[in-house]
């Protein structure tokens, strides 16, 4: 990939810049998280697991045969403290999918009820908290069932938790909260002891209120330091709440995406009304892959040595991303982005009015950003500032250079608003270098 | 396996060799359909598959990475002809279980209705005609969407048609009917080219009465025969009703039971909605158990030569239990039973009010049926005379001593009744050698 190099602030020289770029645009897609090949290339060992050793599970479940509704119990002991922070007893394998799972649970919800509570198809609405900006298949799952969205905002130690308090009090139609407690799908924020805490503590007007918490990225940092375990589940339940969380992951970004293990867990209680749910819809899980994942990664130490190289691959990506926009959007007054420490995504804040455009001249140039506002539960971000920046896919040079664009576009817009006749000047470039 | 030698029919010689049997039960299951360890040890070389050797799937799709909603079109091109009857293009593989696809499909008709029709969660009723005996596991997908249940009786062609036919151009609730149309479950009636036809071109009172299709035992043969195509999806598209029927297989008693790959398939406006709707569901079926089973087959008469094998062990199986019923049960008035050319059961009648005691004795004998009722829809066979016995699983020695242990059972039964005072006498045992 080539690509001319960027000019100064100048508005005419910015958009002769990007004109060169339309000639001869790249051709980088940066609208979801996948890992890399090479990343992928980690666990290319997989296919040709689990071989024909024999395998006992401790349940007595033939691995070969039909059954097993719950898994494997090995593959829960290793992967439900990791993943769901629930010891494997309160922890459910499903396909291949945790999104999917997520889907079940909340038409599972909305069919039967939770556990001693009215199915939500007889309530007038049901309404779910999501912190914005959040992940759009989140919000796809609402829409899905009608349920509507109240967002709430979100900084770098969680959501607001102001807000959520006042609203969940208050509200007997908020039934729903996603939450990605590491690491969160866009903006990177990693909830605080505190927020947990509050989360797992507060008053909250429907019975049945429940946190969806989708744990994607539960040992997804990019150092190798020890993760803290997936800590929400403990929270309710010294709450006094055990009920009140639903614990969702997968070994998607792990394994080989769309090959792996997802999960469910939760209290007993839960646990069980999940299972027996389970019995009408399928005979059980895929077990093979459950002892192909179990032979590929052996033990904790396993996992965690496995993920450090992951870590690794991602933070140069993430690393050539963040100089870029250091050097090139420092100077910028509005302009900000998350320094996350893990996950898959990097937040850019650009002036108000300014993200839509950005993501069209970044398209002109031949990198696909996700559409501005999809982040957004309304679809629509108001004040129009938010980019979802997904650079884990590329190699760390093509991460730079695509970087490279997008700050570029950054540039130019902020230049198109502050020569535009009646708008406010103070995006105003100042002193770029 | 041992078991005493079976006796005349002397109330008192059978009671004494039904208390023998107790004493020394076998340990024998034969309540579901489940292939045997010889037969999954055809695909243990799946267990090391794919292997490292790069593939390119047909749409472009990286099948390491993300994506691929509808599935690899290599292998849906393999499986989709064979399986549902239907074009490469008109299938989507889903995950590991074709139950699961089937209970998904009907939420998706509750929750958004078919293409062009309204939800069925708007309507008062739904009700879906049941052939009887049938599917447990169908029924409880009904049951766990509140669909009523109408029982229709089926025979060694198919279902009664004259009976479906005056059902559905009467009643616009009835939305659905369940359709095993090869081997069927548990009766082994393969649906006539005449009765295809029939339900394909019949008037229904609902625009979107809709066959649900469970192809599970297309390509499932016990002799070596070329099986016809699955015909009912032609029969609906030359009937000018391509979207009548919703079809489901899978490769689960094909390959290794849970491990393997499920598909659906309909017309192309069926499929397009199936897959818009998955869209929030989740990002996609597991690839790499795609290009494992399409390297295990290879091509159609790679699956053509693998089926055979299994109907080989399967044939040694139900062969071993026909004989001893033929010997044992022949002379016994009212009772009959199934001879099928494939799948994976035998239906028993037995005289009226005698299958639940069968099931009991049979029971403190150490064989395990499934409970009498389980095959009828309303969970009770009013008559009490219907038994699906499983022989897939066993040896074929097995299987023979678990078959005398039913004949045995179905005779003391028989002799009960005749001996019980003010019964009717003429379930009589008549001259059993």
């Amino acid at each position: 990939m080539t690509g001319p190099a960027l000019p100064s602030d100048d508005l005419g020289e910015l958009q002769a810049w990007h004109a060169a770029c339309r000639d001869a645009p790249l051709a980088v897609d940066m609208t979801r998280g996948l890992p890399s090949a090479e990343q992928i290339a980690l666990s290319h060992a997989m296919l040709s697991l689990p071989g024909p050793a024999p395998f006992d599970s401790e349940d007595g479940q033939d691995w070969l045969n039909y059954g097993g509704q719950q898994g494997i119990p090995q593959l829960r002991a290793l992967l439900a403290p990791l993943l769901l922070g629930v010891p494997a007893a309160q922890a459910a394998v499903g396909g291949n999918s945790s999104l999917a799972l997520m889907h079940a649970a909340i038409g599972l919800a909305w069919r039967t009820g939770l556990p001693g509570h009215a199915p939500w198809a007889a309530a007038r609405q049901i309404r779910f908290l999501c912190p914005v900006p959040g992940y759009d298949r989140h919000f796809a799952i609402c829409r899905d069932h009608g349920i509507t969205m109240v967002p709430v905002p979100i900084g770098v130690d969680g959501p607001d938790m102001d807000q959520v308090e006042r609203q969940v009090a208050q509200d007997p139609l908020i039934r729903g909260m996603w939450c990605v407690p590491r690491h969160s799908n866009p903006c990177g924020a990693t909830y605080s002891e505190e927020v947990l805490r509050r989360l797992a503590t507060m008053k909250t007007a429907a019975a049945d209120f429940t946190l969806f918490c989708d744990n994607a990225y539960a040992v997804h940092d990019f150092a190798p330091q020890a993760s803290a375990p997936p800590g929400l589940y403990d929270a309710c339940a010294t709450a006094g709440n055990p009920d009140r969380a639903l614990l969702f992951g997968s070994t998607s970004k792990m394994t080989i995406p769309g090959a792996g293990i997802a999960l469910l867990g939760g209290s007993a209680r839960l646990l069980d009304w999940w299972l027996a749910a389970q019995r009408a819809c399928t005979i059980g899980p895929d077990k093979v892959n459950q002892v192909r994942h179990l032979r590929f990664f052996g033990d904790a130490a396993g996992v965690s040595r496995h993920m450090q190289q992951h870590g690794h691959m991602l933070q140069q990506r993430f690393a050539q991303v963040l100089k870029v926009f250091a050097r090139r959007l420092s100077a910028l007054q509005d302009v900000h982005w998350s320094r996350p420490s893990g996950g898959y995504f990097i937040t850019l804040w650009v002036p108000p009015g300014c993200a839509r455009r950005v993501v069209r001249l970044a398209a002109e140039a031949g990198v696909a950003i996700l559409p501005a506002g999809t982040t957004h539960c309304s679809g629509t971000d108001a004040r129009d500032r938010c980019l979802r920046i997904a650079p884990s896919r590329l190699s760390p040079s093509d991460a730079a250079q695509a970087a490279a664009i997008i700050a570029g576009c950054v540039l130019l817009a902020c230049a198109e608003l502050s020569s535009a006749p009646g708008r406010d000047a103070s995006n105003t470039l100042k002193g770029v270098p």
